[in-house]
């Protein structure tokens, strides 16, 4: 099938299942991506104490794990969590928020990469480089700059780690090493509130609920987040608060047909 | 007097005491519970620390308790605190997000159960009916089915725990063991974000801080709070994101004529 | 140069440098102070672990420590990061949110102030004057009275703790103990929505990053933020969830020329 038909199917398939996506996530943006999981027509849930991980993610659909706020406790729970969602064969997407900021996040996100099989990681070009071994410069959760483009980073990360790695900018990159796909959608506005990275996490994880193949999960996504940026962005011109606002609201009134239409991928 | 002139009476009894209604509750609603505590007319304080709860509680007219991204030193916190209310006579409002979703939530419930004197329990009819014994499916903090209605749980729970019980729902249902209350406020889109259950906990607590009823003050709450969700449903259409804006304008521009123009509610 | 003209230039070099503001702040608003740091044209970051913060301040350009839902963990993180913003020579400001209201706020503020060169303290009048051991009462996180006038209050702080302080409220009142500032930017909405406070002190922090001049930066900060709350008001009428989404569009809409128009600073 084509994959702009295949992200349609799966986006309907989203809102049929309702598939629960457990976030072990950052404090900044935790209503925000529930309202985006709930909004994308997946179910939400946080939870994040060591004692109950496993079992939540006994029941939920995928996984995602985002280092926003860290602190050792935390990931200590996300490896738990990881290493249960491995067990039970379910998706884990990895957000490494400020990798190569600060040696806590670098080092958090690679003992997290070695030691949960992670499905999809999600980050900006700065963050991927610094974990693919790339010279970037990071500063606080933002890329500023990095020494290969957006496609030479995602290729070689996916062949290093071995899984698929989304990079979202102007335009987003995903690889798995093999295939690579280019995303045109979005908007400008997307990078003027916060958080709108972590929200595309859990629209990621939407699709890799339902969707066994990681890179087309990752695309999905991604086109999908993208898609709901520009509905937003047509009713917000240039004002964030609205955007944000609105953005719930694209997420909510997509639809296949809107997927169809708004879709602008090229897979290489 | 009726119970509708008396929730409209508390309302303006709650705007012009201005009681501080004291929330340990999770991170992923800690700001619009707040905002809701305010727009209803409370002042809304969190605190958290086991150092200085029982302090903060000792100047508050209502506690909330809310086990949403609940962790063992919190539920410490949600001990003393409760203790301490339990000490001065005031009002403890529980909500046992995700009991029966996990073992940790269902315990953690059941501990603040026996430890602290609750005078109300809001949930939903999945986790309610966990704690009072009877089957139910809770999938993340969504209440999937139970083997019982909402009104037979409610006196199921209120008879075993000996205290108010509220069941939000289509119809939310209250009971404390001798009376029952059926509550047609609400809207559907109430279901589409996150965290509108926390917000009902703040609204309930603001009017068990002006009215010593529990029951009464449940009832008073949940129209309050249905009522505003209607206001807000005016406004935004099918977009959950105007939705959750709307909302709080709605909580705001509630009085006591809009009580009385809108609730719905039957007490047998 | 005047006043004004130099606040209306900081907004401009805010503009240019992006200055990264770290915030070590409360869960409360986590998402709304970040999303006014990047508003107002700043980049945000949280980041709270002992593990990382002296790291992450190693990078920023301001401090920001908000004690708004404190713990004994994250004032140590609050005082290494302090010591470190010192170090380096940028500025730190300082949130005693609830001061007066619990032991432990009272003396966690001290010890901060003690351990910390702070250059700018932000609060309300109760807070503030709890602090300079004038006579007040705090209810929760609101200022309820205090024994003396915000000026007399703001005189005796920055006596006492050489440092430059900014108490909001309808007039805003800053002083470093030699001038004395008074703004009467801002609306009454700005007390109906959580967290308006906190949000200033990133202005204010974004301010301090481009100027070296605390008392000139604090005013700057106050102006910008009551200005844009003026923006706000004039989109949302008498409700609160309109105005907080508002408040975000005012802060990006803001530009010099608004600043130039709207500024009410008198210094003395």
């Amino acid at each position: 099938m084509d994959i702009v038909k295949t992200i349609a199917n799966d986006l309907k398939l989203i809102r049929e299942k309702r598939p629960l996506v457990h976030s072990i996530t950052n404090y900044v943006v935790m209503n925000e991506t529930a309202n985006a999981t709930l909004c994308i027509g997946a179910l939400p849930i946080m939870a994040h104490a060591c004692e109950e991980v496993e079992e939540m993610v006994g029941i939920a659909s995928a996984l995602v794990l985002n280092i926003g706020t860290l602190e050792p406790a935390w990931i200590d729970a996300m490896e738990l969590a990881g290493q249960k969602a491995n067990e039970r064969g379910i998706p884990v997407i990895l957000d490494p928020v400020g990798a190569g900021a600060t040696k806590l996040r670098t080092e958090s996100s690679k003992r997290l990469l070695e030691s949960v099989k992670i499905s999809i990681v999600r980050g900006n070009a700065g963050e991927v480089a610094t974990l693919a071994g790339i010279a970037a410069e990071v500063r606080g959760v933002e890329s500023i700059g990095a020494s290969a483009t957006p496609d030479e980073i995602a290729r070689q990360f996916a062949s290093t780690y071995g899984c698929t790695v989304a990079i979202t900018g102007p335009i987003d990159t995903v690889s798995d090493g093999k295939r690579n796909a280019a995303i045109g959608n979005g908007d400008v506005m997307l990078s003027r509130v916060v958080g709108t990275g972590c929200m595309s996490n859990v629209v990621v994880a939407a699709f890799a609920a339902v969707q066994p193949d990681a890179f087309t999960a990752a695309v999905g996504g991604l086109v999908a987040f993208g898609a709901a940026g520009e509905l937003a962005a047509q009713q917000s011109g240039n004002r964030p608060g609205t955007f944000a606002m609105e953005l719930m609201n694209g997420l909510y009134a997509l639809d296949s047909a809107a997927i169809e239409a708004l879709a602008k991928v090229t897979v290489v």
